[in-house]
């Protein structure tokens, strides 16, 4: 992956800063003859669109995206997807007093420090705003999965301290939480009503899984499916952590308990068991890709912290704005569509070897 | 990344199977000028070799690289480096009675049904054994960041459920189990006797850091430090979950307390804390860049162990050969070389906007 | 390169068709820190615009580029810069009659081919259109290589039979031809407007240069100066050959004669010819990069052609609408343009290496 | 491509000097299932090598493969195809006279340039010899090409200033010249000896076609079959030129000329004249590729020629040692290879659309 490009055959570029005219990007690679559905991709942003949940930040964006071109009467033609998003909502007003000084938890140090130029509002390119592109990427991509029968979803599995369990996997899951039925649903939203309330935020961690899957995806040594998975997760901004499947509870097992035995059932090859969570030597083995991914506590939080200025000089700062107290909500249809991109991207490098 | 390439300027393509006559690869893109300390490689290849370790396996290989161009008198001509380590040690016929059966947790269930064909002698292209040329390329690109004063080390920090507590970050780490010094050492030691007693394996987990750290080293929204780092090091076999930083615990504290303040300090800017793991945004920050990596349990034990065979058909396997009962060990410095050759890769690209 | 995407570090993706809403594309790669003369843009625009020169197209299109990121107060942010350029004067109708038979010496039938599925209205992705967006971002890059003292022009040296003879480089070329002085310059024009006067079209040779460069740009074996650059020059629509230095008319010399003998001048090392067009062994030797660019006459001509429809059946056609009748010279421009992008991202390339 | 990196699914790596122990190379991405016909490789390579025609070198080198990896009982396993070819007929001492000055047509100057440091023995990695690797990964690319019916050939049609006409064509061509069947293959060697005697070089043209094309290859507007294709052959050392189809020619004539008129024949589509050179939209039309290739003269001759020392002074060089007097026959199945390379990659990238 270079700078603001994703992928090999399936190429998601992005471009756009949360205060700049639009964002946009460009999928390039996509499949001609798929039937865009329209209705699914809006639904696809209006679940990461900022005021999606009532747990979430109250900043409202439309997230409307325009498609420029690859599309002709509603079937992809093979040429690169153009799109932008407006901005419609800035209130740039809102970062005057912070335009001088890093917000702690935030890329604006390492911006200044890197460009030796930042825009300060919202972020810029750093902002969340970005995920847009990469959900309405993702949207696209699992058009191309739907008609393998794949399907990618995501939910919140815990908020804080407090974890969900014994859960089973029924997507799609309901706001505002987006987690999946469990006893500590409740727990989990009043652990972020809490730190709004405190004006202080909260981490989390989402579980994401793909079914339907087929065996064969991924490449040796370097292009391993994981590998993969775990560098797009990973650039999304504000997650600090991926496992599969046993993940690091598993290496505190012994390997006759960690490893998958298989059986014949049915005339088909089983796996008894899913510690490796769907991913074998980094090639899929037919199992549900199981991914959990820990988002830390959004760094917007409007209590006083110490930080420096731009003229490297100590100052406090409070951030103020309408920020989400827990980014892991938000962070649920991105994590999709990234794991989204990454599959169908790995589909299409299969069958080029398909004989 | 692509199928056995890493990286983008500093490249590295690796080829090789355990059981044919070499491993090897190439490293493009690797500065002119440079002096080519070859001590230095051959010691740090000497950590990963089989035998390294008294708590490894018996096997053991002499892994002598063969540096085959692109260095002439010791220096290095910006050619690319070719180099071959060959096969000594191969013991084809342990593997005679599991041709036709897939190991549990190995690649060989996936191997065969993406290619139709796979090389059952010691996992083919997917044996462990194909580390030593990421070792080999990870020591050349640990020779750029020297140059920089940032250097690499990892250490064991658990090993089953036993961690490290209360350690302090002072490399190298000493054999057998390359951790730092804590209270529970010789109790990690002890869980991987009694698995290799049993006849099993155990799980671990390994800190890596890079000190001496630049700010400025990352791209923005796809090439991210983080997601580079997550992506090389996940594509090392038996990896199954990276974290940055606070990580999966950060998940549960609130934003007040994950933030990293910052204040001056001597004239310089300082971070109070570093639950960001040295990444802000995606780009370095300067403080030391620390990830946890979990490391499944060792897949190859010589207990019984449902699979079926190459004809579906259901059996039993037992798994002989020398295998390491905590692989964990030896993947510390395939850690260091796959996050030195990211970070030097991260470094090249950085030099080429410096003004 | 991939699909739609020139470049290594400073990298451009275009997304486009003529008769959609919009063309565009995002640059990546671009340092931060570099003034953004738009008025310079948009001159290197209107050179390449449809009705720019008397000699082409009656066909208007104002090509403004909207900016949408990457740019702050007038300078790059090093954030990639997305852009669009609306289309404002398509005419599909006149392709209603054409959209189901192939024009010869177009994209339509391999389009077909390929896709299943094509966009009838001028050519869709294949349009000429598209090179907007590459001229923009050579824009871009000549503000790159300008603050190096590098410039890149090209002009028109031969249309039909009749070639420059005798010129000097005394860049920029003028409208309507965008040749150097030449005692041919007017016999070239009306060669053109007797291809206008008959519906026909006739072909072109354009020569592009690089001055005032450095050496050292380039790499070896693949990434070759000229490799790249004839690869990216090759990509513009109806090139159908490249040629550097000596060229095709070096092969029918000695290399007594082709090979650049050096001397020693005013302490500096001279080239005493310039047969090798500025690149040896793929790297630049600081000499004028001269390369000779082989245009077909434009395919879209408004005689009688035989060809065949989407539905495989002989037909006849006439392609009305209006075209250039000397395509070469709206060429000029695309020209300069790939080469200031292969130029300047090698020279980032080149910096990677600095020390 | 990058510094020694082909392609992008299929995708070859070399490394290596003349004058080290090895040269050698990785080819990534070639389908798994597919038999090695070594006879086929090593005749391919025989082809190549030095002393292969009575018309070159009187050097004889053996250029045996020795492959690593990645094919196990004769066919290929999906895995990366290492290999190495041993330099055996190294005589360094013909350069120790030149090692300190540039050879005028070489890359001395420009390696000296760009890295501070060369290897001054036969050209280092700008030597000829690296593309052995090249006629290597061509004739597994070739094993590709012949299951779909594709055959890749090329010859010499130009020596000097004598061309080929009226010739046929009919691979494979023989030995000395590799030329086509002609009146004027006798001229064209008595060129190449009245070079050689002179203690001189001549340069030449060489034609390629692939024969058995399927219509689709190609990518939109950076990913072009013929860019593709022509930056692949100019990145071969001495080629300083390439065109396709009517090429330079074709730009004298009207576009009523130049256009391929289609016709439905046999229930067929076919096209009636090949100017495009088989690519029409940078996209495969089902006809023969035709591609010209100009090749400059050898530039080692044993005449005296002015150049300077690596420390800045003048002085005179006779290039000694054992080189081909037309260089371009060597070239010829180099440039099969490459052309292989793309086309190979294409098909590959082609079939990952393919539903």
């Amino acid at each position: 992956m270079s700078n603001n490009t994703y992928g090999r055959l399936l190429r998601l570029t992005t471009f756009g800063e949360s205060h700049g005219p639009a964002l946009g990007g460009v999928i390039d690679g996509f499949p001609a003859g798929i039937d865009i559905d329209m209705d699914f991709i809006l639904s696809e942003m209006a679940r990461r669109r900022p005021g999606s949940t009532s747990l979430g930040t109250k900043r409202s964006e439309s997230d409307e995206p325009e498609i420029l071109s690859g599309i002709l009467k509603g079937v992809s033609t093979g040429a690169p997807i153009g799109f932008i998003i407006r901005n419609t909502s800035q209130r740039s007003s809102d970062y005057d007093d912070i335009a001088h000084s890093f917000r702690p938890g935030h890329a604006d140090y390492t911006y200044q420090m890197k460009y030796g130029i930042r825009d300060p509002r919202g972020g810029g390119r750093s902002s969340g705003r970005e995920t847009s592109c990469r959900v309405f990427g993702g949207a696209l991509a699992k058009l191309i999965l739907r008609n393998e029968g794949i399907r990618i979803d995501a939910g919140v599995i815990a908020v804080g301290g407090t974890k969900a369990s014994g859960y089973s996997w029924t997507p799609p899951f309901p706001p505002p939480l987006y987690a999946p039925e469990c006893p500590e649903r409740e727990a989990m939203e009043n652990e972020i009503r809490r730190a709004a309330a405190d004006g202080d935020s909260v981490g989390g961690l989402i579980e994401c899984r793909a079914t339907g899957m087929i065996p064969g995806l991924g490449e040796p040594a370097a292009g391993k499916l994981d590998a993969d998975l775990a560098g797009a997760i990973m650039s999304i901004g504000a997650v600090k952590g991926i496992e599969f499947g046993s993940g690091f509870e598993g290496t505190a097992h012994r390997g006759s308990e960690n490893n998958d035995m298989m059986r014949m059932e049915g005339g088909r090859p089983v796996f008894l068991s899913n510690n490796a969570g769907g991913i074998l030597g980094g090639i899929s083995n037919g199992n549900d890709i199981i991914m959990r991914i820990a988002v830390k506590p959004t760094p917007s939080i409007s209590t006083r912290q110490l930080t420096i200025t731009d003229t490297m000089e100590d100052t406090e700062i409070t951030v103020r704005g309408r920020h989400d107290p827990c980014i892991a909500i938000r962070a649920v249809p991105v994590a999709e569509a990234m794991a989204a991109l990454v599959i169908a991207d790995h589909l299409l490098i299969s069958r080029a070897y398909e004989r």
